[in-house]
């Protein structure tokens, strides 16, 4: 039985965190911390995981959480996670980092997006990037440190990985990248921004070419093509709970038809137990991914402007989040890959 | 392995059936019926359910399908049923019907309320009401013939049964029943009626004191407490997908606390596992039971009016149909009674 | 042109008075105060609100005020507000109070169900309870001091007034209130509970028995039936922004057929421009009086257990609270009733 | 007092005019037609138009309507209302046709993207394109004919026009149009793919790269910039009610700043009544102008890929088809251009 924690539980990301592994057979949570919450127990502030009424929230105390489990997932504020991660990593523990903190390869990256410098650039060498369909699998498997994906990040690359990979974009052109996504992308807050009659018949951009998750997305394009990319993201803010949809325009390098297109995408994803390419015509939905932590893609090549659209569909709390980090779990301990992870969308 | 088949898949409770049990390892689906979406997938009309793709809808055969399948879920419209639910139970299968069509043990209530005469009584004589925690389950380990209990009337009769059992209400009066439902309640229609925008933003009453659940409530009573009590009942149109939320007005025979009211109601169901009565000061939400088996329950007494509040929430497609009925085949099959029903709602 | 000010403006219902008197031809707002938002504009907060963009919130400074406007609508929270309210009423203007301090009759009462003494007793003699649809249109026009009704007040009491006084009701039996609410109710505030993703796909129940509207109900029946009865009140919170779904249970006297109470209700509210008495076998909608000042009434006879069943719909923020005291300030000012508040509804 | 005739008045952009047009004093609904709902009053469809439960729905009969009005609104689908709009403009009568059918200035374009021949080749030639904003409000005033613009056009029209007039952006590079509709842009249609649990909590792609509207932008682009650039639309269904929000990619030409971008968009609109360009760092919402007449209009400038990114936000149903077309309705009658249509957004 693996023993774990989550340090940084009582958000979200936690609480999904708590319910998948509520299905795992192979292992037990021993700690959740929060410092707001502590004393409460997760069923208190999500009525769901009622399973856990008898786990309590305790204040992050590193030296002694160290013994008590056997892998940790960090789900800490950006920031705030450095420092955590590097004591369980060197504690030789294994760890996955929900934060940002672990996910820029470049320290000065970080702390140009980010605004605080990164202290544990050795720690950060070490880390590897969560997203096993980007052909980073078998590193997954023998890491101790894994950075875990961005939510915008994933549904973005996920839909360029095979496009770039495949050489069917034009190099020279910057990427637009068009995401919507629910409101628990926000997390858990009390900000009137996020209250319900704020967003609820609402529809918004924000962030505009400034969102923290450009350089991560980048970087990703980076590790596919070896060359640097430029690209224009803009995220928006849509009245639904989960989901992220990302629409992503790339200019064709060459004449291209959506039949070769979509065999491209199907072959670098014919082993995938989580990505599924949909048939010829179809685009996804977010509502068909609720829940689970599959990633649905759809395309179409639009041959009046020479544009490639392709579109993804993720729940971002799960494979943009904590079913992913299950996931990189599972690799790392040589659990079958979809252990927990079966379920299918909730639709409706 | 047990062989299933479905008939009548193609509606909310069919799809919602598949996604359980596709989480079922001792259960296959060999067959799913529908006459409107013959020669399609279940994939092809819920993207969720993706994994059986190459699983088609056949028209209903019963002649043909009866071989194939141990087991048969009956989802056709009431009415519809009852002479396929007949067919399949007198050749010795064992049948789940989720329509009303067998709920009714008195024939002639039913044809008042659904307007056809029933056309087989001795199989109705046979049908088990498939509401273990009314303490049936005996009775549903021994049936061959299951009625699935309706939406609205487990939401109302697990929210009546300890109160009535106890003894803590008033006999004469009537008891007001003001049930509100997500909008999947009303099936996969072609309805203006049940459009997005005619539902959204909005909520309303309908079929006051007209509901066809209200004889089926009033038998479940009868059934608890041995004599007649009539049910007003009021359902609402409620702008979300799932979930029913039950608000119960009982008038206490004596002065009864808070704090004994509940006690009587954690004793009647101290060992099921999907009903949780929630502590002291807490009310049920809809979500908390989203996508999950459970039922729950939380009360208030009204000392200045003398009144019993029970406040009971389901998900409408899992405990009140589809979940319900895999809770009654594994109790039937002698299956773990939770099997492929243990995920934790969704929430947010 | 009358001059107005808001005292509490940065709330909901503050920006509906905005919203509505920006239509209003013979009124100027001339100043509204927020000590949070001070400085900021009403547009900063509401974007519908551009039109206001050079109007900024500003500190309540009582004195400074006085001079400047001729009638204050003050929605200051409940206790805040008593002070205020007595000082601009003392000083001759008139005054229309959003919040509950000027409500309740019996400042014990207050006292008991809002956790403070009322130390303004000589002006609560003074308030006129603002609902003229239950027969007070009359003190209305002549008074200087408005308590503006509650919300769930506002829908329970439209659906009681033609029931009580027209006699159908039992007098001894309880009255069971089941309302359901949009989530603007709630406020403006930065408060998880009332986050998006805590209320959206979500139903739920809340302060049963123990709502403060609750006095103020039973103080509106024992003004129309000169007896005391209680009431059983029990709010829910639904996933839309505005609305108030009220559905009110009495025991009925009599036999009463549908057309015979319908024509009670027709006849008490013949001449209101503001309530609609839906036709035989309709029931309301609050999409249909979403953004307008209407009260739609539908009915139903329950003859089986003798209950009436009343369904009454208004916008929490329109007819529950801002466009009840634009309606209140036209009737004070002699301006037509209906001046600023004759937009229908928007549907969908 | 103006008579208007509403011909295909029971779907939505009909219940919108009728709610429009109730706040208009110079205006008198006369009739309107529709075959489906014929003998229902419109009131019956949509509770909010309660005012109008004396007007019955009538079929049209051309030859029996045409003296009794002075304006037709002519609301019927696409194809359809080539001959209507033809015998109403032959016959001397105003004509505002809120169809495609007198939009697309070639009728062979026309035939191409909706598939049936233009038969009213004359009159075609005589329609003008009802978007004021684009400096075409003269010829409108003279106009008997208006083609009301499309709502996906209008909002990506109106946040094209300054920008390539006032030749910020590339000339060669297609233009990306991602666009975001609520669910009433698809009309009031029984259809399973707009149910409520079929929208509900969803998000998806449709149509990429061949929506019928593609066209009509070209058309509008081409007009403004007098050279042929192609469009890459993508529209997308969102969960909720109204709302178009555009967001808009386009290279520039030189390095602009926002402050510059922004001058020449204000510049451009300065004395536009329903144009309201943010300030800088602020970005368009669909609740605020949700029941408006308002496109609000936000910018960025991305200069790491030199994308200028333009954010547009109507309501559908108002600016983007019955408002504007009250709008022109004021301008071809010389009434106030505001008329009718002064109302703030909802919000909440």
């Amino acid at each position: 039985m693996l023993r774990v924690a989550i340090c940084g539980g009582s958000g979200y990301t936690g609480a999904e965190l708590l319910r998948l592994l509520s299905g795992h057979k192979r292992v037990r949570v021993v700690a959740v911390t929060s410092e707001r919450s502590a004393g409460k127990s997760p069923a208190d502030l999500y009525g769901n995981l009622y399973a856990y009424r008898n786990l309590k929230f305790q204040p992050l105390r590193q030296e002694k959480l160290l013994e008590r489990a056997d892998l940790f997932f960090m789900a800490l504020p950006h920031g705030a996670s450095q420092a955590a991660v590097d004591f369980f990593y060197r504690s030789g523990k294994k760890v996955i980092d929900l934060s940002a903190d672990f996910r820029l390869k470049d320290p000065l990256l970080y702390e140009q997006w980010y605004g605080v410098p990164h202290n544990f650039r050795g720690t950060l060498r070490r880390a590897v990037y969560g997203l096993p369909e980007l052909g980073l699998r078998d590193k997954i498997k023998k890491a101790t440190l894994i950075a875990n994906p961005g939510c915008y990040p994933t549904g973005a690359l996920l839909g360029l990985y095979p496009a770039l990979k495949g050489g069917l974009v034009k190099k020279s052109s910057p990427i637009i990248l068009d995401s919507k996504s629910g409101t628990s992308g926000a997390g858990r807050k009390a900000n009137e921004e996020f209250a319900y009659c704020g967003v609820n018949e609402d529809l918004r951009a924000y962030a505009i070419g400034t969102h923290r998750h450009t350089p991560e997305i980048e970087q990703g394009i980076a590790t596919i093509t070896r060359t640097k990319t430029m690209v224009n993201f803009t995220p928006h803010l849509v009245p639904m709970d989960r989901g992220i949809l990302s629409t992503i325009y790339l200019q064709l390098k060459n004449k291209t038809t959506l039949k070769e297109a979509l065999g491209v995408f199907r072959k670098a994803y014919a082993r995938e137990p989580f990505v599924r390419v949909l048939r010829e015509g179809a685009y996804p939905s977010t509502k068909d991914v609720r829940g689970s932590n599959f990633c649905d893609i759809g395309l179409q090549v639009d041959s009046r402007t020479g544009t490639l659209v392709v579109v993804t569909a993720i729940d971002n709390l799960v494979k943009g989040a904590s079913g992913a980090a299950v996931q990189n779990m599972n690799l790392m301990m040589g659990f079958k890959e979809t252990t927990a992870l079966e379920a299918l969308g909730l639709n409706p």
